[in-house]
């Protein structure tokens, strides 16, 4: 692409510096930006330039937060018993998002993958064993994607947990709401049957 | 979604509202964001506000520009002599970016247009006739995209400049370049025929 402002190009090279982002989508954002107010342009870069400056991790859960605790950590209607473990912010916004979980989070930043080099020391691993020491929490629901590394991780944190007082679940995995039998792959299936749930208990989460 | 910071809530609103960007992508560009260095962050925001607040358009030829002229229309080493008509700047890139254009060029900033209210007013038009009267200008090339709006916006500026002594072509519509007849539109075939080239312009084309 020959451009004849630099002005322009450099602008087009920074938004195609986003994933997923090439240069003629840069080029159609940026041309959408010329076309706005500068005002209204110059707000959409302070907010970018102002989240990267303040965010913060909250230094009990990790989540993204404005604040030295995050939202959920500081909200006194949340149950701080009740931990769930997720590998990173993108589901905790989808777990939040269900409205149906009212206990805290954990999140790992990743979860254990040998051949992606990420093992166990990489993850805030210690600091879930201290909050679950200190806090006297009473469940952990570990909401991880099924996968090997997934299930290595479970399994990694399951045992370091084993000797402390708290229940460990895991979220159920089985065959999608509005999903087909048919078209399930064998392993879901198998683990759906394995792992089936009483008629009773199945009714009250329908109810 | 629910989000438990508004600093990453304003950052996905404001990616949201770029076009084609729906909040999921959005989420994701800021994620990626977050994981940066604050002063890459610092310095893509600087850029994209820069561009906005800096850039014009060449009083010249409309194109987009660092300064009052654009690089092409104050390269000496451009025929100011050959200006080609286009739709947008996009458009510009596109024949920059082949190398092969060493005239100069005229953005009309859109084409007529009725139906979405585009009249020949809204467009860059009294300008060009005043440079093809100042300029002395030799030809005039439409480069405008083959649809009935572009061929209204062709005719309309061809009668405005009738008395006037300037050639006035078009670019060449036909079968694409490593096209196949068989699969080429009626009315695209119809006009490659009607518009046929002498073969020894056709053989100094491709030589």
């Amino acid at each position: 692409m020959v451009f004849s402002s630099s002005l322009l190009e450099n602008a087009v090279n920074e938004f195609a510096k986003l994933p997923g982002i090439g240069k003629k989508t840069a080029l159609r954002l940026v041309l959408h930006l010329i076309k706005q107010d500068k005002n209204e342009v110059a707000h959409f870069s302070e907010t970018i330039d102002a989240m990267r400056r303040e965010i913060k991790f909250c230094k009990n859960c990790y989540n993204i937060s404005d604040k030295e605790l995050c939202n959920i950590c500081s909200n006194p209607m949340r149950k701080k018993e009740l931990i769930c473990v997720v590998e990173n912010i993108r589901d905790v916004i989808a777990i939040e998002s269900t409205q149906q979980f009212n206990g805290v989070y954990h999140v790992l930043g990743g979860i254990i993958s040998p051949l992606d080099g990420i093992g166990p020391e990489q993850l805030n691993i210690e600091g879930l064993t201290k909050r679950v020491t200190e806090e006297k929490t009473v469940e952990i629901i570990f909401a991880l994607n099924p996968t090997i590394q997934g299930d290595t991780t479970i399994y990694y944190i399951g045992r370091k947990l084993k000797e402390l007082p708290v229940k460990i679940t895991t979220i159920a995995r089985g065959i999608a709401f509005g999903g087909e039998l048919e078209y399930a792959d064998e392993m879901t299936l198998a683990k759906s049957i394995s792992n089936r749930i009483p008629i009773e208990h199945y009714i009250a989460s329908i109810g």
